[in-house]
């Protein structure tokens, strides 16, 4: 089976990036196609930031705007066991791209395989090979799981955006505990972290340190091509909130980090457990990792994989080669 | 009104201890006796680190041991809403104070008044002076409030040791999120934190901090008294258990910390929102306080009041004024 070498000499990660984007998404799509070690197999669309529909018409306008040929298949639409909680266009925009002028762009008609079985299918032909970066809720890959139980043997790892662990002073954004990505379905998070393959998560509480600061921003348009001009563009709403709610100067590289902890795991720490959903009551969407090193008494964790929480973060270092990559690609 | 005065010459601090003794229980109950600033005007028991029964016979125990003269009154045998928890005896022993010979004490037949009525007639009898130190389930306080829906109004404060907020390295002791006196009643500790009263929780990941050291158990044998050489008989056990799971040399001083919140507040650091309960699911028993710096989606904690929770500790000033305390009291 051949596999892409990188220019180092090595071989590169085979992924499937697992998006809604969302301003913060193509950050880290675009950072997917500036990272020399990653290969993207293709891009699997979900609500969350906005509807399927404008989520799946955003990815193929990122893919044509930043010449990024990996196919896209269109996912769920709603969560696998809840209702839907309300798009969040205070953050992303109406059009989940900050509301910069999509100039009429038309999505190319749906293809007839959607994102699970995609996800499936990818697996399948390269057992082994695929990792999953996930910055959505979860519900693509809960469908895939339960379409393929055996999923979890064929894909190489997951690596996600979401939850919150208290490894740092954020804890939830959409409750005082849990996260969007989480708490937009909690039972497919549970399902995901429960599953027999690696999974990482990248939480809030370690993506919230994560900040393009305004400086690197303006470089960005300044050199980055058309490409980092977009991002400039769609991002001064979202860096607004976070200036206003956060007090940063700059915005939050939420999705990026997830991309990074594939390509340059050593940027992160990381602490092992078996982690499960609060899926009921006022801590619905928190994810819960049970800690290694304190034993309890029976309970919601007991017979599950050890998963892995980023505990900690080098935010100089991710800023600094989010914005080499994204420059040298524009070279 | 006549109110005691401290040998400094403020007003003393009256106060309620509500406590399910229990090896720091026994601690904190001679640490208020060695108080010049608090005013124990009553004891009142609850099921907990053991049944009711032996909770009550302790402080009756403790009482006549330590030659304090306030009255006790026993209180619920179960939590108000839930079945009852196992008790801890791998913690506090059988009979509750590590098993040391309590040479077949009997406790006095029980007073006609159960501990939430004691509570309300205090705080009718002194309206505005009463304070209430809880290190136990919340069951009596939550009856109380239950029976005296204008408890709050009568109230000085509650200063209780319960929940784990995420200001530490440790979160839970009985399940990754939960902290054993909140969830061994959640429901009467959701009803406490939101009254109209004003609550300090000292949580575990603070109380954790507060370790008496083996040399400081020591020299309390040796200078202590009687009442020092108990306090270190019973806690050999209590010091072994968490030199095996904690590492520690020594043991928490969880409720004798409440105690200190009380009488030397500037001791601890605080941060103020409401505080709410999860009382459904994996998170059953998580303490859950909305940060007041962060808005959020309408939410569980809308409309309740802000109540404080102690986020950081002075550990060696706890352990010392303790010691010095204590030893005070035996010379």
């Amino acid at each position: 089976m051949p596999r892409g070498l990188w220019r180092g000499g090595g071989v590169m990660t085979k992924l499937i990036f697992d998006t809604d984007p969302g301003i913060d998404d193509a950050m880290a799509l675009l950072l997917i196609d500036a990272s020399p070690t990653l290969d993207l197999a293709g891009i699997t669309t979900v609500f969350g930031n906005a509807d399927v529909d404008i989520t799946t018409r955003n990815a193929h306008y990122l893919c044509d705007r930043f010449g990024i040929a990996a196919p896209v298949r269109r996912g769920a639409e709603a969560p696998i066991a809840s209702p839907r909680r309300p798009s969040p266009a205070h953050v992303h925009g109406e059009n989940g791209l900050g509301d910069v002028d999509l100039a009429g762009f038309a999505a190319p008609a749906p293809d007839g395989e959607d994102a699970a079985d995609f996800i499936i299918r990818m697996a399948r032909a390269h057992p082994g090979e695929i990792s999953l970066v996930a910055v959505a809720p979860l519900t693509n890959l809960a469908l895939a799981l339960q379409r393929a139980p055996d999923l979890p043997d064929l894909v190489a790892e997951v690596v996600l955006m979401g939850g919150a662990f208290g490894h740092g002073p954020r804890r939830g954004n959409v409750s005082p505990v849990a996260e969007a990505n989480i708490a937009n379905d909690p039972e497919a998070a549970d399902l995901v972290f429960t599953a027999g393959w690696p999974v990482t998560a990248v939480g809030l509480d370690v993506t919230m340190q994560c900040v393009l600061h305004d400086a690197s921003a303006a470089r960005l348009a300044a050199q980055g091509g058309d490409a980092g001009a977009f991002l400039h563009a769609i991002s001064r709403g979202y860096a607004d909130m976070y200036r206003r709610h956060d007090g940063f100067d700059g915005c939050a590289m939420h999705d990026a980090a997830a991309v990074l902890r594939l390509s340059d795991p050593d940027l992160f720490e990381t602490v092992s457990g078996p982690i499960r959903v609060a899926t009921e009551g006022i801590a619905r969407g928190q994810t819960i990792q049970r800690p290694r090193d304190q034993s309890f008494p029976p309970g919601a964790w007991d017979g599950f994989p050890a998963q892995r929480v980023c505990s900690a973060v080098a935010p100089g270092a991710v800023e600094r080669i989010f914005l080499d990559r994204l420059l040298a690609r524009a070279r």
